[in-house]
Order: structure tokens, then C-alpha cells, then sequence
């Protein structure tokens, strides 16, 4: 088999969440034009639900992720994995919190010994696990120590239309103040301009930085961040040969004329990063990891509790999510 | 004349910039379709500026408002305003800023007295207008202290698609978070209230308030200004009778279906209102003063210094300011 064949390893996810609904639907609509791939998960807690749904599908246990490439076009490939209890569709249950670990861990194994391409994660729920001993901010964080890596990763969001990767991330608006120095913006660029280059196969990527201040701080009268600390950064990351254009005032930085300008916009919080996208593109934007030491993807929204099992849930994300890993995957090893 | 035909009165704003070139190509594509509008500016500079853009348009001094509503549909009416010096496209000469200023002051006098239903501002130069003496933060506030009102205007962002109403404006991020209390977010939604039903004809607004943080603070790990400041200002707005959500999600509030469920967003800071709004229709939003008490709406673009007199300046933002101001007028006085 060349490398080019490995398939993608899908985690389980929250079990009373939506990540079954969309696993079940995202190979149903997509599996002839999608790159194979399989999902570590309880067989049984997939075709209970898959008659739940109506839906009329053909789940496959495998025992070695290999077998994923061969029978992906007939059926979904599941990697089987026990659930100590059995999950039911909106009820959070700490007690299926290892089951929801182990299928990333198993994930995480697939990939380090080359026997998946990349990773693809259904959206847990994080209190569930803390209730079972989780230790780690997020699911982003538990990948990073599971890669064994010490810097910390970076989170780009992804659609057809923009890409944005915020210098902060899960922290309010006063913490990401406090937390923004020209060093993580520098780390921060240096990790995304290699990702494109690499994983999304652009020469010579194009990063606009935002201003953290509306009208880019209008020369210190709404702030002075943008010369004390953005400028710095984006002269660093000039001298280590990288193409940038910025501060500029965040607010014109995103329509369509401004987004034709550049590849990925860095953004100095969570809000600045993802509030364009998902006014854009909310079903469809795919959240990637960039700076760990194999591709991750997952869709951009949460367990969803309370549509789990009605099958109203929307599969386009983790489609885009499935799609994007295949195409960095590939890329990552021409 | 019956109040309905009041016309609309347009400020120069400064002669060097934009404001000449829009207004004239605003008044060209749509005045038959545009309530009768009539502008206090130079006829000779408005007659040389249409020249060098070789447009074909009858321009009309008037020596009343009330002459712009019969000549409109066959000539621009203009107010004549002396230029100190000849206005050149794209040079800021401050000694042009008395009549900049005069402008502004004339129209306000021309709805005061009844002689025109609503003023559109032309972007002004702060800078420009600091070097003669200007002692305002902005427009807005030298608009709200020539109506001799106490209380701060509110400024809404209105596209087709979408309203937006920041609490916080013209400020950086930090200083946004530090002006941010339970008071002043009530009386932003107090005025925006009123003005939805008013002005807009919403007989009962449907009011969205944003979070500050990401996930809403994810109940208190990104921050407490939800429960702390946003949840006490929401009870006090409901107390008083206003329909009103959240606080919602930032990220998740301004796609296409969320944008259903309001007919307004309060948001928090500048960027969290005009990214969705600029990301949405950069050409068309308009900004609409709330609180005066008289309609003033404005194009979402400053001076643009570098395309004046080149003719590539896009007058939708301005032709939307003048149909909104239009209407506003007409619900208010019926």
C-alpha cells in the first residue's frame, strides 16, 4: 500500500452528541468523492443509532485501519471501541468519559506508527471528562501532550473563503490582552506560514496581521498596541523572510475585495479570528491544528447536545474537516 | 409643502477627500429613485470636480432648502458654501476647515428650523479639522452638542442584512473594557429600542446582546463580564419591557441563519459590531446616529484621500445613507 493510501483516523467524540449523526451522514453523502477513512468507535452505538435516523447504511468492523481502504466505498469502517455503558442521544454520561479518551489516544497511536494519515476529531464535551479525571484545557492541548510536543499548538480556522488563525484563543477578552507579546505572535506566524506552505501548498504565503484596536489604533488615540507590541512582530517576521502586510484595522480586513489581498489573516483574539468566518461560512469552516507532528482537523462546533439523535444535525463541517486531512495529508507527504 | 417633502440636507465633509466625487455620482445613478436631497457645498468646486470626472450633471444653486424638492429630479441642488481656498482632490488643506465645519452647522440649523427632514453627514478629517480649533472627539459628538443634547448619541451600523449597535465605540479594546457597566449597555438599549419602533417601524424590536467573551465566558473560565455586567444589564432591559436574548455566543450570532431571530445586536466593542457588518456589505452599511433629535445617517467610509478625484470612489454607502435617512424621516413624522 503507498502512503498516499493511509486513511484517515475519525474519532468517536462525545457519545450523547451529534458525532455519530454527522460520522453516519458525512460517509453516506460523501464516501464516493471523499479519501477513506474510519472511525474508532462502538459498532453497536452506530447501528442502533443509524436505525434511529432511518438512515440505511453498512458499517463494517475492521481490525487494522489498513482494511479501511479497501472496503470505504461499500461501507463505513469502524475501528471497534467498548463503551462501559450504553450512551444515550443527549445525556451526558462521565461514565463513557475513558471510552471518549481512548478513541483519541488510539487515534493519536494510528498516526505516530503510520498506520492512519491524519486525524480527524468529533467535538467532546470537556466538563464530561473532567468529571473522570481530564486534566488538559482542551482537546487541541490533550493532542499536543499525547504528540509529546512542547510548544504549544496553533488553531487555524478554515473555509473556501478565509483562513484565520488567532495569536490567542480560549481565554476572555481582558486575559487575551494580558497574554499578547510580539513573541507569540512571532511563534504564531512562523507556525502557520510553514502550514501553508507544507499543508496547503502555497509558495510563498500572504499573512495580513490585524490591528488588535479598531482603525488600527488611529496612531495611539484608541490604543497603543499596535506599536508596542504588533509592529515588532511583524518587523521580526519580515527579518526572518516572510511576507506580511499590517497592522491593519480589523473591521475592513475580512469582505470580499479585502480577502483577495492575502492566504491567512492573524488575528489577536478569539472573536476577531471567528466571528468573520462563521458569519461566512458557519456550516462549512473547519478548525486545523497547525504545529503538531501529524495533520488534525475537526469541524468547527460543539456536541450539540440537544439535537443529538433527531438527525437535524448539519454534516457539512465534519465533510470539510474529512476533506481538508485527506488534501494536507497528501500534500504533506509529496 | 406638505412636512413629508422636507428635503434631506448633505454635508460637504472635507473638500479633499471623497465627498465631492460620491455625491455627485450619488445623485447621478439615483435621483429618481431617491427622496429629494440637497447639499451645502461649493458649486464651483462641485462643477470643476464633476469636469475632471467627465460626468454630464446639471448643478443648481439654491438660496432655499425648500427649492431642492423642484429642481431635484433635473439638477443637483446645491447650498452655496465659500471655499477659503480652492479645494484640491486627495491635498488636506486646513484652511478650508471653517467651511467643513460650516457645513455641518448650517445643516443641523436647516432641520432645526424645519427646513430640512434629515442631515447626511460626507465623511470628514479629524486631524484636519484639530489644526483650526475643532475640539470634538468626532462628528457624532459635534453634531450632539450643536442639537444641545446631554446624553451620548448611539451609533448603529445598518445594512440590509444586518444592525449592529457597539456600546462601546471609538476607544481601544482595553479602554472598551474599562467604560463597560451594566448602565451604560442599558441606555444603548434603551435608545436602540426606541429607535427600532420610532424610526425603523419594528412595533416590537427584537433585541440580541452579545457576549463579551468567547462562548459567552463559558460560564466563567473566558472571563465573568457576563454574569457580572452583560446578565444584570439584560434583567434591567427585560424589567423595562424590552424583548431581548442572550448573552450570546460572539462567533455564533452573525450568520445567516442567526440573523432571523433579532432585529438588532448590542454588542460590546467597535470590531465585535462592524466585523460582521463590513465582513457582510463593506459597500452598503450605513451608520445611523441614534439619540438626536433629529435623523443623521452617514457612508461607513472615511475621507479615502487617495482615490479622490480619480472618480473609483464607490457612492453605494452614501446612497444608502440617503434612502435610510429618507425613510427614517418619513416614519418619524408619520
Amino acid at each position: 500500500m503507498s502512503q498516499l493510501q493511509l486513511p484517515t483516523v475519525l474519532t468517536m467524540g462525545e457519545p450523547s452528541g451529534i458525532g455519530g449523526d454527522i460520522t453516519l451522514k458525512a460517509w453516506l453523502s460523501s464516501h464516493a468523492t471523499l479519501s477513506p477513512f474510519f472511525v474508532v468507535d462502538s459498532p453497536e452505538r452506530l447501528k442502533k443509532l443509524a436505525e434511529t435516523l432511518a438512515l440505511s447504511i453498512n458499517i463494517a468492523e475492521i481490525s487494522e485501519p489498513a482494511e479501511a481502504v479497501t472496503i470505504f466505498e461499500k461501507a463505513l469502517p469502524v475501528y471497534p471501541l467498548a463503551l462501559p455503558e450504553q450512551s444515550i442521544p443527549g445525556e451526558l454520561n462521565s461514565m463513557n468519559g475513558s471510552a471518549v479518551i481512548s478513541s483519541i489516544e488510539q487515534a493519536v497511536g494510528f498516526v505516530k506508527n503510520d498506520r492512519a494519515g491524519a486525524i480527524v476529531t468529533n467535538p467532546i464535551h470537556k466538563e464530561a471528562l473532567y468529571q473522570c479525571g481530564f486534566a488538559h484545557p482542551g482537546h487541541t492541548e490533550y493532542l499536543a501532550a499525547l504528540a509529546g510536543i512542547e510548544t504549544e499548538p496553533v488553531m487555524m480556522l478554515a473555509s473556501d473563503r478565509l483562513r484565520v488563525v488567532p495569536v490567542t484563543r480560549h481565554v476572555g477578552v481582558q486575559e487575551a490582552l494580558n497574554l499578547l507579546t510580539p513573541d507569540l505572535i512571532v511563534e504564531t506566524g512562523v507556525i502557520a506560514e510553514k502550514a501553508l506552505r507544507e499543508e496547503f501548498g502555497i509558495e510563498v504565503p500572504r499573512i495580513a496581521m490585524s490591528a488588535l484596536n479598531p482603525h488600527a489604533g488611529e496612531g495611539g488615540a484608541m490604543g497603543d498596541e499596535e506599536t508596542t507590541l504588533i509592529e515588532p512582530a511583524i518587523q521580526a517576521l519580515r527579518d526572518l523572510g516572510l511576507s506580511i502586510t499590517g497592522p491593519h484595522p480589523p473591521d475592513t480586513l475580512f469582505h470580499e475585495e479585502a480577502r483577495k489581498n492575502y492566504d491567512v489573516v492573524l488575528c489577536m483574539y478569539h472573536d476577531q479570528a471567528l466571528i468573520p468566518i462563521k458569519t461566512l461560512d458557519f456550516d462549512t469552516a473547519v478548525n486545523v491544528t497547525l504545529g503538531l507532528p501529524f495533520v488534525r482537523t475537526s469541524p468547527d462546533h460543539g456536541t450539540a447536545l440537544n439535537i443529538a439523535g433527531t438527525g437535524s444535525a448539519n454534516e457539512q463541517s465534519l465533510i470539510s474537516a474529512l476533506k481538508l486531512a485527506g488534501e494536507m495529508t497528501a500534500r504533506r507527504r509529496s
